[in-house]
C-alpha cells in the first residue's frame, strides 16, 4: 500500500476552495451569492407549517427521489420480490426505517399486535406462548447490526449487471434493534438435553422457516420489537422478528409466530433449493450462514455522479463483516494498482455497518474506483474473479467481491469489471 | 445505595413466568394460545402488499398513536411553538426522524436545496458562500448527539404540571448527524486575529440568531446535512443546520444561511430576553449553554401505565449529559429511600442519550419511581427542590431535577412531587 498523507493537502484544498465556495464571491459568480443572501427567498419571508401539521414527520418534498426501488424484471411478482436501499443517498451508519430494503415472499403481513403470539414448543420442558406484553417483561438489550440478504450482489456473479450501488449492494440495512435475548425465552421454556436446533417460523402467508443451530440462538439472537427506537416497520416483521447477528438475512424470520426446538435441521425449502451455493462441480455448499467481509463505494457511483469539476473529492462508502468489526478499508482510484488507507468514521460496532471516506484532489481524469475491506478476523475482501475461480458462477449467494466503478471525465460512473 | 443482585431472581422470574407466557398454555387460558396458533389469522392466509407499494415506508397502522404531540394552550400560535417526542413509546437510544420534537419560531421553512447558500463573513480573511455541494467536498464526520431544548421540563419549576414524560421531557431527540466540522469552513475563510464569537443565522422567517463562542465552534460544532443517514428533515433545518454538542438546542440554528464572525457577543433577543435564567433576586444567569446531567423514567409513566399484574416489571428510561457520557443511573421505587443501580445498555457515547433498565419483581403495591443520573464528570442530577433553593422559580430553563411518577396499584401513573 502506498504511504501518503490522508486527504488533500492544505495547499491543494485552498486552490480547490477557490473553485468551490470562494468562487461564489469572486467577480464572475458574485450575482449568485448576492441573490442568495440579499434577495430573500420565500421561506425567509413567509411563515411555514406549525407544529400541529405533521404528527409523524416525512422527508422534504425535495427528497422524493430518495426511495427504495425494485427491479420489475427480477422477480415474477411484487409480493415475492425485493426492493433496494438507496445507499448512494445515505451517509453515516444508520439506515432510516423508511428506506430499509424489503424482501418478502408473500407480501407485507399487517399483523395486529394484540393478536400476535409467539409459541415455543418441541424439545422443551414447558411449551410457552408469549404475547407482546409478555416479551416486554424480560430484560432487553440494544444492538446495532447490519442485515444483508445472502443474494445481495448476486446478479454480479456473471459480470457487471446492475448500474448503481442501490441495485448491486442495496439488500442491506443497519439499524439499532431493541429486543429480548432469545436465550431468556428458551431458558423460560427449559431446553431438553437433546435440543440442538431451532425452527423459527414467520407469521406471513409464506410461513418462512429456517433451521437455526442452538449455539447461535444461545449466543446472540434476539426477538426484536423496536428498530431505531420505534416499533418495527410492517415490512421488517412488525411486531417482532428474529435477529441473527452477522448471518444471512433470510434467517432473520419476520412476523415470527413459532419456534420449534428439535435435535436436527429440518432441511426446509429455504435451506435446500434456496440459500445453498451451487458450485461449478454441481455440489452445493450449504449452511453458509455468515456474511463475509464486504464493502462498496456509494459515492461517486452510477446513481451519484460527480457534479463538480476537478479538485477536492470525497469518496465514501460502507463496509461490514458478519465475523466482527471492520478493521481497515482500502480505496484505489486506478483499478487496484495503488491502494490508499480510507478513514473509518463513526462507531465501529460488532457486525454493524462501518462508514469510510477517502478524500483526494481529483485531476478530472477517468477513475477506476474500488474499495477493499479487512475485518477484525483478518479476512480480506476478495476480487470477483477470485471468487469465481473458487466457487464458479452457478450461485446467486454470498458474492462479497470487490466492486468497480468507472468514473468518466464528466463525472458519470458505470458498473464495470477489471481483470 | 443498597447492594443487591440486579433484576429479578431466577425463582421469582419462573413464578412470574407462569403468570406470563406460560399461563397461555395452562388449562384456563389454553383457548387463547390455541386460537392464536391453530386458527390462522388473515395475515397468514392472505397475500400482503408487494415491494412496489411503499417506496418510502411508514409505521404500522396499529402505531398511529405514536406521534409527536403539541399542547395547544402552551403557546399563542402553532407556528411559534413546540411539539414533543413520545419518549414513552421509544426504546434504545436512536430517535426516529419522524418523531423528533420540533420547535420553530416561524413555522417549518421549506428550503429548496438548490437555492440554499451558507455565507461566512465578518472577521475573516476571505468571505465565502457555500452551496450544499460545496459543503460535501469537505471531509465529513458522524456523531450521535442529543439535542435538548433549554426549556425542556420548564413547566415543572413550579410543581408537577404535565402528566406524561412526552410533555415533561419530550423536548429532546438523539440522532446520528453527518456533517462537516465548522472548523474546516472557518479555516477556509481564514479567521482574523480578533475573531472571538460567531453569529449563526437561520434561513426561516424568524431568522434565529445566537452568539456562539469561537472556542466551541473550533472544538466540535458541525454543519450537518444528514440525520440518521438521510437528509435532515425540514423541521430539523433541511438542508443544513448547526450542531452544538451538549449545548442548549436553541443554539443549533436550523436552515442555517449565514455565520458572522465577530469579536464579542451580539446580545440578540434569544440570549437576553429569552434563554437566560432569571433568579429569585431578579438577576439573570446568562450564557448557560451546557445541558446538565439529567434522566427520566419513560416506562412506566403516565402515558404508559403497567398493563400487567404483579411480577417481573421492566423499568426503563433515558439519561444524558452535556458534559460527556453518563456513568451511572440509579432508580428508586420508594421515592428516594432506597436507590438501585440501573443497567445502562447500548452504546455509551459522548453527549448522547443513554438507555437504562431496572428490572424487579413488582409486588403490586404503589410505587414512587425516580431516576438519578451521574455523568462522566461526576455531576449528580439534583432534586427539583434543591434546584429551586438555588435558582428560585422565575426561569423556565435548565430544569434537570429528578422526576417522580406515582404508580398506583392498578398500574396507572401520575406526575407528582415528593419532598
Amino acid at each position: 500500500m502506498e504511504s501518503e498523507k490522508r486527504g488533500p493537502s492544505r495547499r491543494g484544498f485552498l486552490t480547490g476552495g477557490l473553485a468551490m465556495g470562494g468562487a461564489a464571491m469572486a467577480a464572475g459568480a458574485a450575482q449568485a451569492g448576492e441573490k442568495a443572501i440579499l434577495e430573500l427567498p420565500p421561506w425567509t419571508t413567509q411563515l411555514g407549517d406549525g407544529v400541529d401539521a405533521r404528527p409523524y414527520g416525512t422527508p422534504s418534498q425535495f427528497e422524493a427521489h430518495v426511495r427504495r426501488r425494485n427491479v420489475a424484471w427480477l422477480t415474477a411478482d411484487p409480493v415475492s420480490s425485493v426492493n433496494f436501499t438507496p445507499l448512494h443517498e445515505l451517509d453515516g451508519i444508520i439506515t432510516p426505517n423508511g428506506l430499509c430494503f424489503e424482501r418478502h415472499h408473500s407480501g407485507i403481513a399487517e399483523v395486529d399486535p394484540a393478536e400476535w403470539r409467539l409459541m415455543i414448543h418441541g424439545l422443551v420442558e414447558k411449551p410457552l406462548v408469549f404475547t407482546l406484553e409478555d416479551l416486554k417483561r424480560f430484560p432487553r438489550v440494544n444492538r446495532i447490526h447490519f442485515l444483508e440478504c445472502a443474494a445481495n450482489s448476486g446478479m454480479e456473479w456473471r459480470g457487471a449487471q446492475l448500474n448503481g450501488c442501490q441495485f448491486t449492494h442495496g439488500m442491506i440495512h443497519n439499524v439499532m434493534y431493541t429486543g429480548v435475548p432469545l436465550k431468556a425465552l428458551l431458558d423460560e421454556a427449559g431446553l431438553k438435553p437433546n435440543a440442538k436446533w431451532l425452527l423459527p417460523e414467520g407469521g406471513d402467508a409464506a410461513a418462512m422457516t429456517r433451521s437455526v443451530p442452538l449455539f447461535k440462538a444461545l449466543d446472540d439472537c434476539l426477538i426484536a420489537f423496536k428498530m431505531n427506537g420505534e416499533a418495527l416497520r410492517p415490512e421488517q416483521g412488525y411486531p417482532a422478528r428474529l435477529v441473527v447477528p452477522g448471518w444471512e438475512g433470510n434467517m432473520w424470520v419476520k412476523w415470527i409466530r413459532r419456534i420449534e426446538v428439535g435435535d436436527q435441521p429440518w432441511h426446509h425449502r429455504e435451506e435446500t433449493s434456496k440459500y445453498t451455493d451451487l458450485m461449478a462441480n454441481g455440489q452445493a455448499r450449504r449452511f453458509t450462514w455468515e456474511m463475509d467481509v464486504k464493502s462498496v463505494i456509494t459515492n461517486p457511483s452510477p446513481q451519484a455522479p460527480i457534479v463538480h469539476g476537478p479538485g477536492p473529492l470525497v469518496v465514501t462508502g460502507v463496509a461490514w463483516s458478519g465475523r466482527g468489526t471492520v478493521r481497515e478499508v482500502h480505496v484505489t482510484t486506478d483499478g487496484g494498482n495503488n491502494w490508499h488507507q480510507a478513514r473509518i468514521d463513526g462507531p465501529s460496532l460488532d457486525r454493524s455497518m462501518h462508514r469510510f471516506y477517502y478524500e483526494f484532489d481529483w485531476d478530472g481524469k477517468p477513475l477506476l474506483l474500488q474499495s477493499r475491506a479487512v475485518d477484525s478476523e483478518g479476512m480480506v475482501q476478495p476480487t470477483k474473479d477470485r471468487l469465481r475461480e473458487v466457487r464458479g458462477v452457478n450461485s446467486i449467494y454470498h458474492n462479497n467481491g470487490i466492486q468497480t466503478w468507472h468514473v468518466r471525465e464528466n463525472g458519470e460512473a458505470e458498473n464495470v469489471e477489471v481483470s
